[in-house]
C-alpha cells in the first residue's frame, strides 16, 4: 500500500509515519495496514524519522495544485490529510487559514477525482467545529456551529469528504479529534497549548503559564489513542460509515485542576509548582467556549476508544516522549 | 439603498425585484427597504420586469471573479444571492454545481471583504441541506447531512456565511428555504419540480405527470411567502441572529394527496383529472429521503411566518400568476 501523509513534519504525522512503520509498535493496533510506500509530505522536512527504504519525503507549499498533483498519483491507495493551519493563526491570519485548510483540500479532493482510482483519504477534524449555543452534551447529530475560522475550514472539509464519498471519488472518513494532550515538541500557535504545557514543561524542568482557571475543563486525548483512531479509521470498511462519513471521536472529559492533581501524583508538588496561573480573559473565553462533553454512539460503534485516564496519558508521555525519566 | 439581487431572471428573483420596486404590492412587508438602485444580475436577462430607472439590468457568468467585482461595488449595500445551479442539474453536473453553487459563492465573499464595506447579505439555502439519518422533526441544532451535492453546496455557503459574518466582512443572513410551491413558469431540472406542476398546469389546462404516491409529504412555503421572507432577513438588525446567521424557514407540511384535495375543492375534478399518476422509484426515493417536518423557534422568534394553508397557497397562486381565472 502507499500511504500519503500531509502535514508530515508535524508530530501527529511524524508519529502516525512511525507507527504505521513499526507494526510493533506501542501504538500499533491489530488493523495497520501494510506498508509499502509512505510518502511525507510538508512545508518542511520532518524531524527524528526513522531510516526505511519505504520512507519518501516531499516537501512543498500544499496551496500549488501542480504540488497537491505530482504528490496524489493513481498508485496512492490511502492519504491521510493532517496539514492545517492551526486554530489561532487561522484566526490571525485569514486568508493563509482559507487558502491552506480550505482551498487545498479542495484542490486535493479535485486531484483525487481526477484521477478515478477512489483513494482511500482520512480528514482530521476538530471539536472546533462547535462553539456559540450548544447542548451541554453534544450529540452525533448536533449542528456545527464554529465560532473561529478554523473551525468553520474543518466543518466545510467535513462535508466535502461527505459528498466526494456519496459521489465515489474518493472513500473518505472524517474525525473530529479533541484536544491533543500531551502533544510533545514546543508549543504552538493552537489556542489551547497550554493544555500540553502545564504537563510537558514541568516535567522537563521548565516553567509554564497556565491562562485558565482550575475549573476550565477539556474534551482531550493523547497522541497515541489518535494515531490508533487514525489508523482504525482508515482501517472501517466504508459501508460501516452509514450515510455520513464523520465521526466525533471519543474523549475524555477533564478539569486543569484535575490533570494538574494527577501530575503531582506521578511526579510531585515541585513539579506542579513549575506551573505560573495567570488568567488571560482573552483565552478563557475561547477555551470556555469549546464543548467539553459528547455523547459518541456512532464512533463507538465503530470500535473508536477514549483513553483511559488522565493518568494513564501522563505516564504514557512520560514513557514516550521523555524516555520514561522526569525532572523532580 | 443599491440592491443588487443574483440570479435575478430567476422566479423568486424577479418577483423580490417587483416587490422591492412596488412597496405597495401584495407581497411587500412593513420593513421593505427604500430602493434607489436595483442591479438584476443573471446569465440571461429577466423578462417581464417593470420598466423603472432604478434598474439596472447585469448578465455574465458568475463564475468570472471579473464579472463580481464590476457588480459588487463600494456603494452596494445590500445583496440577495439567490443564483444558484437546481438541485437535480448539480446532482447530473458536479462541476458545473460547484463552481456555480461553491466556487462563486467564495467569489462573492471574497469581493465583499475586499470592499471593507461590510454588506448586507442574503442567502438562500435549503432543506436539501438535510438528509439520510435524520431525527422526525428537525430541529435548529439538527447538523446538515446533505445527500446531494446541491445540499452540500448550499451548507458549505452557511458555514461561509456565519464566518464572514463573525469577522465582520459581511452582514449575512442564510435562510432555509422549503420547497417552493407553486412555482410559477415552466417546469425546470429541479427533483421537485412536480410539486409546482400538479397545480400549475391542471389550471391551465395542460396535463400534469405526479411521479410520486399521493402519501408523500413536502416542506413548503410559497413564493409569495418567500419573498416576504428574503426581505424580513435583509431587514433583521444583526444582533437579533445570535452565534449563527443561519435560520430553517416556518413551512407547511402538506401531502401530495392534501395538495390535489384542495385543488379539487378550488378548480374541480376536471382540473384534477389532467393529473396522471406515473410512479418514478427514483424521483420518490429522492424525494422521499427530504425532511418534511421541522421545528423553527429560532424563525418564529425572528418574525417569519409560514403559509397559512395550502388553500391559501393554490388560491394566491391562481389571483398572482393566472390573473384570478382558471381552465376549468
Amino acid at each position: 500500500m502507499h500511504i500519503v501523509i500531509t502535514g508530515g513534519a508535524g508530530f501527529l504525522g511524524r508519529q502516525l509515519a512511525k507507527t504505521l512503520l513499526d507494526k510493533t509498535s506501542l501504538t500499533a493496533t491489530g488493523d495497520a495496514p501494510e506498508v509499502q510506500r509512505l510518502t511525507l509530505f510538508d512545508v518542511v522536512s520532518p524531524q527524528n524519522i526513522p531510516s526505511d527504504s519505504r520512507v519518501e519525503i516531499v516537501t512543498g507549499d500544499i496551496r500549488e495544485p501542480q504540488v497537491l498533483a505530482s504528490l496524489v498519483t493513481p498508485d496512492v491507495d490511502l492519504i491521510f490529510h493532517l496539514a492545517a493551519v492551526v486554530s489561532g493563526e487561522a484566526e490571525a491570519n485569514f486568508e493563509l487559514g482559507m487558502q491552506v485548510n480550505l482551498a487545498a483540500t479542495q484542490n486535493l479532493l479535485e486531484q483525487c477525482r481526477q484521477l478515478n482510482t477512489r483513494p482511500r483519504l482520512v480528514f482530521t477534524s476538530s471539536v472546533a467545529v462547535f462553539g456559540g449555543d450548544m447542548p451541554a452534551v453534544l450529540q452525533d447529530d448536533t449542528a456545527p456551529t464554529p465560532q473561529s475560522s478554523y473551525g468553520t475550514q474543518k466543518a466545510i472539509g467535513e462535508l466535502l469528504i461527505n459528498d466526494y464519498s456519496r459521489r465515489g471519488f474518493i472513500d473518505g472518513r472524517a474525525v473530529r479529534l479533541p484536544t491533543i494532550v500531551v502533544r510533545p515538541g514546543r508549543p504552538n500557535k493552537a489556542t489551547s497549548t497550554f493544555a500540553s504545557s502545564i504537563i510537558r514543561e514541568p516535567l522537563q524542568g521548565q516553567p509554564a503559564v497556565c491562562p485558565v482557571s482550575p475549573e476550565m475543563a477539556l474534551w482531550i486525548m493523547s497522541p497515541r489513542q489518535a494515531v490508533k483512531s487514525l489508523i482504525h479509521a482508515a482501517a472501517l470498511p466504508a459501508e460501516a460509515w452509514g450515510s455520513s462519513r464523520v465521526a466525533s471521536l471519543p474523549g475524555l472529559t477533564v478539569s486543569v485542576r484535575e490533570m494538574v492533581d494527577q501530575l503531582r501524583v506521578i511526579a510531585g508538588q515541585t513539579v506542579v509548582d513549575r506551573i505560573a496561573w495567570q488568567p488571560d480573559p482573552f483565552i478563557e473565553r475561547i477555551v470556555g467556549s469549546w464543548p467539553i462533553r459528547f455523547a459518541t454512539p456512532k464512533a463507538e460503534a465503530l470500535g473508536f476508544e477514549a483513553d483511559k485516564s488522565i493518568d494513564e496519558i501522563i505516564r504514557a508521555f512520560i514513557e514516550e516522549e521523555l524516555g520514561g525519566s522526569f525532572v523532580t
